[in-house]
């Protein structure tokens, strides 16, 4: 029996004894692109006893240049065993294009979840959930200031980014659909919790972008006290000592889901 | 005085005598890996006579293999001086990420224009605003069915693409937004005209997808009878004679233009 997506999830942040999940975005400003590969792969063997998943960011590796999603792929590799890869890349395009970008992220670079972006549709979001034991994590209400321009509008009386939980509810029937949901925006989280008790989230704004760990987990974890896996990329990537930032805030927010258990 | 990327595209219909975007979608499973290359020069070199603009969809050159990109910009370099190219890529990232993905677009694979997604509002699309002479064509109502979705969700009073169709207006104060607006709903093009009546509108859904050129030009015009660049991707890629086909459905636009300029 091949385990579903959210089952691989679980079992990986249980295994890793570790909600974190660290992200790769070497920024071309910081880190020459002959340099790309090196930096990722340092930042994967300090943190990754410390870490769930690793999350590289499509943006950053097709800035380095056009072999960037050769380097992707190998920094790919390099992830061990047991940890699992979600390429934050926020795709979102019709039938054919979505399969295609499908077959690039899942047989080519081999991730096992992808961020994707559901303003297409139904028919848009079919590619990504044909393999149960592979997930999609939606972009749901993002960690930045422009998250309140669109998302959070009134739509029938409930703001976008419920209206699109509700509909990830629906596509989430091979137990593979995700969320992404800011640590910035707690709130919010909250009310996306109570839509979709079930779905993993995945949650940007640790670290950099000051997303508190206390107030994440008490909003976002579902009844059985998990289904969050909270990513940090600058906070980590950039910092004098990956492997210590890595395992101190893994600390605090096993520190934090355990409070928020408590609380439940 | 440098161009905006809105006269840009007007100089570039008028000179090219098409309103006609080629796409250039090589599938996997029709387009082996080492052919994709010389399928996409075989498709420029014949129809470029008749096209304002090409259209690569960065998923099949992704789904081509790790080095997708690098063929990308091979493709990219041998379109013509005087025809535009439009990434089609949908990017939609945050702050770092989205300035990430314009270097990749417009620094690295130098293209003139791509289509983004603005789920994730303001400082989402800013890195993509920055140079006047390089235009970001926001999805806003696309050709699929599953538009209905959520494009079509009611905000206030008005559907989400009619939201964000007034937020790209907002954005377009240099004259380098435009609007992704399928050629399958023309009702809704034409309600997307009426609040961006000045907006340069890239429509896909011609050929392959069934969209009408009479109804979608008379939709869509704007008032000097331009503002339409008129996409199709299967349809030219896969005819038997791509030259041919380019050809008809660049005449058949512009009598549809004709016909719905004199009844304006």
């Amino acid at each position: 029996m091949t385990l579903t997506f959210r089952e691989r999830l679980k079992q990986s942040v249980e295994g890793a004894g570790s909600l974190l999940c660290v992200g790769l975005d070497p920024y071309p400003d910081r880190t020459p692109h002959d340099q790309v590969f090196d930096a990722c792969r340092r930042v994967i063997d300090a943190t990754a006893r410390y870490a769930a998943a690793f999350k590289p960011n499509s943006a950053f590796f097709e800035a380095a240049g056009t072999d960037g999603l050769d380097i992707l792929a190998r920094v790919i590799a390099h992830v061990p065993a047991g940890r699992l890869v979600v390429l934050d890349a926020k795709r979102g395009d019709i039938d054919n294009s979505a399969r295609a970008y499908a077959r690039s992220a899942f047989e080519i670079l081999k991730v096992d979840a992808v961020t994707v972006n559901a303003y297409l549709g139904s028919d848009s979001m079919a590619p990504w959930l044909a393999d149960p034991a592979r997930g999609a994590f939606v972009v749901c209400h993002t960690s930045n200031p422009g998250a309140r321009d669109l998302q959070e509008r009134d739509v029938d009386g409930e703001p976008l980014y419920i209206a699109v939980a509700r509909a990830s509810v629906g596509w989430s029937a091979g137990g593979n659909v995700g969320l992404v949901v800011g640590a910035t925006f707690p709130e919010e989280m909250l009310a996306v919790r109570r839509v979709a008790p079930d779905l993993p989230f995945l949650v940007p704004g640790f670290g950099a972008q000051g997303g508190d760990p206390a107030a994440a987990l008490a909003a976002g974890l579902d009844a059985s006290g998990g289904g969050i896996l909270a990513s940090s990329s600058r906070g980590v990537f950039y910092a004098d000592d990956p492997g210590r930032a890595a395992r101190e805030l893994s600390e605090e927010l096993l520190r934090a889901r355990d409070a928020a258990r408590a609380v439940v």
